[in-house]
């Protein structure tokens, strides 16, 4: 009754060891379940756990507001939220098709984390509303994860959200991507034997995941750091830039430059795609000296690593886990939730999450090479050294509730 | 640190058999999680419950959103969204007190009808921003059960959200309660070899649960109805009426009684007490013959069981575990939303309610007696006899999807 499924991604799929049957059965009914974390079994527990007995607990929380830490799931409980707009590779597919990804992703605050997650989808695109939707609901949650949802809205909902809560707020698409890109940055660097401060660094794509790498990485100390969105350089006096793009001209292309990817890309050591386009591999032999490749779009990297290795890049990453050095959030966010709600943190600083990259960086056993920048997702004990390295910042950064 | 419990409902908690330190400890942490249906352990795992599998999954619900009931947990998921005004016996305690109820709602949900649901606690008490809330997160969700939001707040709370979604969306504190008083009356009255259309019914309260009471009595047959509010009875031309309290004048009283308890009670063959006063026990006696008494209030009835009885009460009900007669919307909301979400059904009628009224009911093992007009929650199998009965209900009138 159904059709099949035909997107590209279920063509790597295939390939990945897996049928489309095998994908459906495993999303058959969701992925996720509600459990008691102790049976109820007999009148006794639910008179202790409802009425009459739960409700010594609310009158507690009533009089002393720092019991619900203790007494109630919200401190430990993330939401996913989405408004379904930027949803991987499929774009705006509004709020029910992207369930199975908020799903999936609170598969895997529990998995790689321990954390309870809940996904809240949206039937709005609207700024104002979500944000108001958000706000309404955060006393139920410890942390909100905005997931998927496209800019430059995200900027601006990400950022009423982190002002009007005092809970966590971080949207991922930005965030964890740029985490990641950072700690696989610091490693390649190491790898050709140079320091992050004097890499020239391209970022094309002036979206969501680009602005938030550009953002770290000048937190992490690069220097020259030129950003691309589709119309090419972003520079000071550009006319028609939006305020987040014109922030961001203002902030980076030291050397003035104009043009487009041919210009930034000349004598650059660092290439990094969050663009979806494709990109002339030919170009990676105008960079500099072993240069380094991250062509982070998905499905189809703007560079194909073959062609990068073939014009000479020494180092190259994608998004996809069937290449060498996956950019994957998986590596980032599950600590970094894990760490912030661990020390009640009332939001995630540019050093916590900077700290994060540091933390993943050196959890790549032994000496990383050009084909193992980041660790495995499955390394044990990952998250709790993110984790560590977050609420140690957080503490540093006086952000910290204990 | 934190300072004892020491509200009524904990002096009783004694008596049902544990202490403050062991309803504490229950609730540490919290009383949910959030678990995997199937595990998550490898890489091949992590690209089908997450990219690029999960695309493929996502891709299929944008082109067919049927899809969506099979391949996403939203539709046995049940939202448990409150604003903290009406909890239990404690009131307006706020969102976040008001978690470990709602909590508790969502492991009931569970344990006696294996539905996950999540708990939503607001930040507003605002009916227009709860209802842009709800509507803004339905799409995450199958169901809506608003708890423990006051009156008069929650009649237009619930109507508009019930307007607005095409999922099923219920008040339990009027509808919950409403139907098990309906199960309790109908074998109550077989116990004194009546029927129900010739009772004269008295509800004092016209709150949430009264208002609801009224509606699914008449909707059950009920013609000699007098309701009151703290003021007296609910008459027309009474002035100063809220709309709710002015409709419900108009569709019950029909003998045109005025005045308070005295009046209404007087030749009654029903009492049922929704308002959390008391009442005279003495007025039992000016009932008509064999009197039906149902004092709801907690934790204190209107009138203490005891008296009514010595004042010639032939059947008493409450909603305290410690007596007979438990009026506990457990025996009702999880079957209602099982059924419900069950065939799909859009919304939840009254002929939805009666028929759940009629399932809990006919749940009284053997013939019903003046100690036993409800069955005991813990009825294997009960939440199924009343899912079946919502469902045949819904697929009756039209509501069910299949």
């Amino acid at each position: 009754m159904l059709s099949t499924l035909d997107c590209p991604q279920t063509a790597r799929a295939r390939v990945a060891g897996f049928t489309t049957d095998d994908v459906l059965d495993a999303h058959r009914g969701g992925k996720l379940s509600i459990e008691l974390r102790a049976p109820l079994v007999d009148r006794r527990d639910l008179s202790m756990m409802y009425t009459p007995g739960v409700a010594g607990v609310s009158g507690l929380i009533a009089r002393e507001p720092a019991a619900a830490r203790e007494y109630t799931w919200a401190s430990r409980l993330v939401a996913v939220v989405s408004d379904g707009t930027a949803v991987l590779g499929l774009g705006d597919i509004g709020p029910k098709a992207s369930l199975p990804v908020m799903e999936g992703k609170s598969a895997l605050m529990r998995s790689f984390a321990g954390l309870d997650s809940v996904p809240i989808v949206l039937d709005t695109t609207d700024p104002d509303e979500i944000v108001a939707a958000v706000r309404a609901i955060a006393p139920s949650f410890g942390a909100i994860n905005l997931e998927d949802i496209s800019a430059p809205r995200c900027f601006e909902v990400e950022q009423r959200l982190v002002q009007a809560l005092d809970i966590p707020v971080m949207h991922d698409d930005q965030h964890g991507t740029a985490v990641v890109v950072l700690a696989a940055l610091m490693n390649a660097a190491s790898v050709i034997r140079r320091v992050m401060v004097d890499l020239r660094v391209v970022i094309a794509g002036a979206g969501a995941a680009g602005i938030a790498c550009a953002k770290i990485l000048l937190a992490a100390g690069v220097r020259d750091l030129v950003v691309l969105d589709s119309k090419g350089i972003l520079s000071v006096g550009r006319a028609g830039l939006h305020q987040v793009k014109e922030q961001m001209a203002a902030s980076t292309n030291p050397r003035g430059l104009t043009g487009g990817l041919e210009q930034a890309m000349a004598g650059a050591d660092v290439f990094i795609g969050v663009s979806g386009g494709t990109v002339d591999p030919a170009l990676v032999r105008t960079m500099g000296p072993q240069p380094i490749v991250f062509a982070l779009a998905n499905p189809e990297p703007e560079i194909a690593p073959q062609a990068a290795a073939a014009h000479g890049a020494a180092v190259v990453a994608t998004g996809r886990s069937d290449y060498p050095n996956q950019i994957n959030n998986v590596l980032a966010f599950p600590g970094i939730f894990l760490g912030a709600l661990d020390c009640g943190a009332t939001r995630i600083t540019e050093g916590m999450k900077v700290a994060a990259a540091g933390a993943i960086c050196a959890a790549v056993p032994g000496r990383a090479d050009a084909d193992r920048i980041v660790p495995d997702p499955f390394t044990p004990g990952l998250a709790r050294m993110v984790a560590d390295a977050v609420t140690a910042a957080a503490a540093a950064e006086g952000v910290s509730a204990r």
